[in-house]
């Protein structure tokens, strides 16, 4: 497999996670979001992937995008060991809380957005630090209350094993950090991060342990 | 089955078309986005989806979030008719194009978020319109660059046959006719639209067709 990837990029970041994980080799192609225009724009990549963002996977014929789908692809394909628990319930938490990342607060703080807000509306980078803090801020704090509240939340985000809700949140959680985004009051979330970055998987998808980090 | 929806909630109208498409009989629960400071963020509702987005589906002991997570879970437990097509290649595809409309477009033009560029950037109706063009259109843009590149594309996104990528394709292509995006240049997604559209289960679902309709 190829995965075209970006050390910083979150949502690589889940992908890389997942692969390791499941102990899949692959290769990484580079792709920097922020040399010149953006890597992402060029030719060569928008062929691949229209939408120009980050990841892309390559396995053999199929070309996969979208870190949603991709994971799915993978839990299908390798299902052990296993990123989704047993029972459609269950399932639906999990999918629900990696959703809830992906949809509703790592899209309001991507590059593109926060380029879109400087140029066309002129914000300043102090007040687009706070937007970007403050969706993180909220979507988090309502994962918290999600986590805090259910029976299901264990050693991980959901019972004792490694889910898709934790790849999710992980690279979410480090990105925080990086704004500087108080996470005090998320105690379930810092601390099943602590625990996660504790596996190899997560270690090696690392955004300081990928070959394009500087 | 009992779905909390708004009628003009493009993640409730997702749901909405897989629950009608599969024969799901359910109960309409209103969640007003838009009465006094919005219904969803009344504690009554914080208690079943602390994200304080819509929707919500409740199937017996189970309260579901996220659009994605839901039509799942709707998937697996009532797996005909399908919304997923057979092969992890093919699934991939589908819920990389759902996931991109539910992740890459509709998040960023939300009632909270161009509440918030209103009220903590003051930035004008006007702005905000063209905000909210600016990333219905690039996303389509790129999705129908996926649909015309692909031989995988039918009658439907993916082949001849209804699938998630539908489902979540004409929420956002009425939202776009709704705020006056140029779609002429769309030929594939328009083309998709009304076809979906003449089928009962998308009819059945359209905003004007809820109860809480005004």
């Amino acid at each position: 497999m190829k995965l075209y990837s970006f050390h910083r990029s979150t949502a690589s970041f889940r992908v890389r996670i997942a692969l390791h994980f499941k102990g899949i080799p692959f290769d990484t192609e580079a792709v920097h979001l922020q040399r010149g225009d953006g890597e992402q724009h060029a030719e060569a990549y928008r062929s691949l992937n229209p939408q120009r963002l980050l990841p892309t996977l390559i396995d053999g014929e199929s070309v996969l995008t979208q870190s949603l789908a991709i994971c799915e692809y993978l839990e299908e394909t390798r299902p052990s060991p296993a990123l989704l628990p047993a029972g459609a319930s269950a399932k639906a938490r999990v999918r629900g809380l990696a959703a809830a990342l992906a949809a509703d607060i790592h899209p309001l703080h991507t590059i593109r957005v926060t380029q879109y807000l400087a140029h066309a509306f002129d914000i300043g980078e102090k007040e687009r630090l706070e937007w970007t803090r403050h969706w993180i801020h909220d979507g988090l704090t309502a994962i918290e209350e999600q986590l805090s509240k259910s029976p299901a939340t264990g050693i991980y985000s959901h019972g004792d094993s490694i889910t898709l809700a934790d790849v999710f949140l992980v690279p979410q959680v480090l990105s925080a950090k990086a704004y500087g985004v108080d996470l005090e009051h998320l105690a379930h979330i810092t601390r099943i991060t602590t625990r996660c970055l504790q596996h190899p998987a997560f270690d090696a998808a690392l955004p300081v342990n990928q070959p394009d980090a500087t």
